[in-house]
């Protein structure tokens, strides 16, 4: 946890580079200050087949979930995820400005009894910050 | 809101026009007159890698899930879900008569508490309507 | 019903084969004995564009998700997804050894009262269980 997953229509290429998309979220994920570095995971998915409001096929749209664990108040995660969509939206203004587009954002949070995971990420961001 | 995810297998490729597929599905989801047109947003992801049921590689599915804001009724979504589930299906009939094929459709309510939006084809649907 | 579905990032290719993996989640599936066989759909997504924990570029992470219908306990849900996870997990033995990686698993339940399919595989299996 916490992972973020970035679905948009596929007439962003050219108008949007998606490593800096994607990065923009990672960065505004860990200045919330509320996840474990070594957990973070933002990936997009880029979707060429898709169809958006009356059907116009200029319209293009960009869609982010985050699930993350259970055991955070409402108020921090309403707060955290104000930040990162901030964020987010700032680094898309130039398409909303030369584009009619949808930007969303909704969180779900994880069953903690159904959740499995193996990180040695964690690890070395350790061995990083002893001997880095 | 709404949105439409389609994942599917790539063995659809050759039997079915994903292109359409969403356009049919778009086109259903704006008849239930329960959805504000500029939030509607179909995509279809293409799945190279997958593995169903005994592992016989011609089977083929396709599996929707539409997450959409809260505030609407059971009687409502069922009904809603209804209608474009039947849609789907029918323009399906012809992959179910030439294969062995899994159709699936589930839906998701978001929480408003935790839900950030922008979109600016709301005011340009609007603009269309004035002066179109 | 059930469906997983992978996310993972591309810096896998070479490292892991999908087709594989799916197969691995396929049979751990079935092992388990609570699913129908004909409902088992396996799928993963390639995530070309991804940031994971500080930024590093030769991090990966493979996130799994199994979306399942109503009616198993938690004990039931618990020792099955285990089951799963354990087999899903030591066959990235390799990729653990090889790189820094995040593997995940959550299961979500789907709303049984909002849940639509059509599907034939069934029929074919239990004609194959007949005649083959």
């Amino acid at each position: 946890m916490p992972h973020f997953t970035l679905e948009y229509s596929a007439n962003l290429d050219g108008l949007l580079d998606m490593d800096q998309t994607v990065e923009v979220v990672r960065e505004a994920a860990v200045e919330t200050g509320i996840f474990p570095l070594g957990g973070i995971r933002v990936r997009a998915v880029r979707c060429e087949h898709y169809a958006i409001a009356d059907g116009c096929n200029s319209y293009g749209f960009l869609d982010m979930v985050l699930r993350l664990g259970e055991g955070r108040d409402l108020a921090t995660r309403k707060k955290a995820g104000e930040h990162i969509f901030r964020a987010l939206s700032a680094h898309l203004d130039p398409v909303f400005a030369n584009s009619k587009f949808a930007l969303s954002f909704d969180m779900q949070i994880n069953d903690k009894e159904t959740s499995w995971k193996r990180n040695n990420i964690h690890d070395a961001l350790k061995a990083e910050a002893v001997h880095g």
